[in-house]
C-alpha cells in the first residue's frame, strides 16, 4: 500500500534504508542497555554534557545538540534526574542548566569504550572510508533538510 | 567521551548519521500518528500483510519481513489484535497466522498516501537520484552485515 506516490525503485531504497536504520538503532541500544543500563537517549545526553565546559549546558542548548523537542527533552531530563545522572540548576526566572553529576560522569566513562566498539563494528568497519564519507554526506543533506523543515500539520 | 576507539572523522560521520536517522524516524512517526493514529510499527505490519496473498502471513515470516525479534513481534501483534487491526489464526500445534482484518486494510489504505508523501518530502526529494541510489547501496551493505551478525553478548 506504500507504493502510492513512490516508484518501485524509490520504495525499495526507502525500505532498505529504514530497515537498516531500525536494526542499527536496536542493536546499538541493546549493547548499551546490556553493558551499562543506559538507553541511547541517556547516552546522548551524557555524551553532550561530558564535552561541555564544567559538564553544564542550558536546557535550550541541550535541545539544540540532541535535536529533541521540548517535551521529549523535559521527560528525558526528569528521568535522568531521578537516577542521579544529572542535576538541574535554575538561572534567571525561567532558565534551567542541566549539569552532569559524578554518577553521570562515571556512567559515561564506563559505557563509552563498549559503545564506541559497537559503533565501529556495526557502522564504521563494514564500510570503506569512501562509503563512510558518502554516508555522512548524504546524512548531512537529509539532516539539514529535516532541521530546516516544519513538521507536517 | 565517545571518541575512544573512534577517530574524530569517524565520530563526526557517526553523529551526523545517527542524528539524521533519529530525526527522520521521529518525523515519519509524527505524521503517521497525527494523520492516522498508527505507529511506524503498526504501519510496517499492515504494509507487509497488505502485500501478502490473502493478507495473511505466518508470524515467523512476519518476523523475517520486519526484522523484529520474537518478543517485540509478539507484543506488537498483541497490541494490534486488541485494536482489531489484525487477527490471529492457529495452525498445527505451535504455528500462528497473522491476518489483516477489514479494519486493518481500511487503516492502511487511508494512511498510505500521506505516509508516501512524507517519505517523498523528507527522504526522496532532498536527494538526487544518484544520491538516493548511493544511500540505498550503503544501507544494503550495513543491513546485510547487521542481519548476518550476532548481537554482542
Amino acid at each position: 500500500m506504500e507504493q502510492r506516490g513512490l516508484t518501485e525503485h524509490e520504495l525499495s531504497a526507502w525500505r532498505t534504508s529504514i530497515r537498516m536504520m531500525e536494526l542499527l538503532r536496536t542493536r546499538i541500544e541493546q549493547q548499551l542497555q546490556a553493558a551499562s543500563g543506559l538507553s541511547s537517549a541517556d547516552y546522548a545526553v551524557l555524551s553532550v554534557l561530558s564535552e561541555a565546559p564544567d559538564g553544564r549546558l542550558r536546557a535550550y542548548e541541550l535541545g539544540q545538540e540532541t535535536g529533541w523537542e521540548k517535551s521529549r527533552l523535559h521527560h528525558q531530563i526528569t528521568r535522568m534526574h531521578k537516577r542521579d545522572l544529572i542535576t538541574r540548576e535554575r538561572y534567571g526566572s525561567r532558565g534551567i542548566y542541566v549539569v552532569l553529576t559524578e554518577k553521570g560522569l562515571a556512567a559515561i566513562k564506563e559505557a563509552a569504550p563498549g559503545h564506541a566498539q559497537e559503533v565501529r563494528r556495526l557502522f564504521i568497519d563494514p564500510l570503506t572510508p569512501e562509503q563512510l564519507d558518502r554516508m555522512a554526506g548524504i546524512a548531512g543533506i537529509l539532516l539539514d533538510h529535516l532541521e530546516a523543515d516544519q513538521p507536517s500539520p
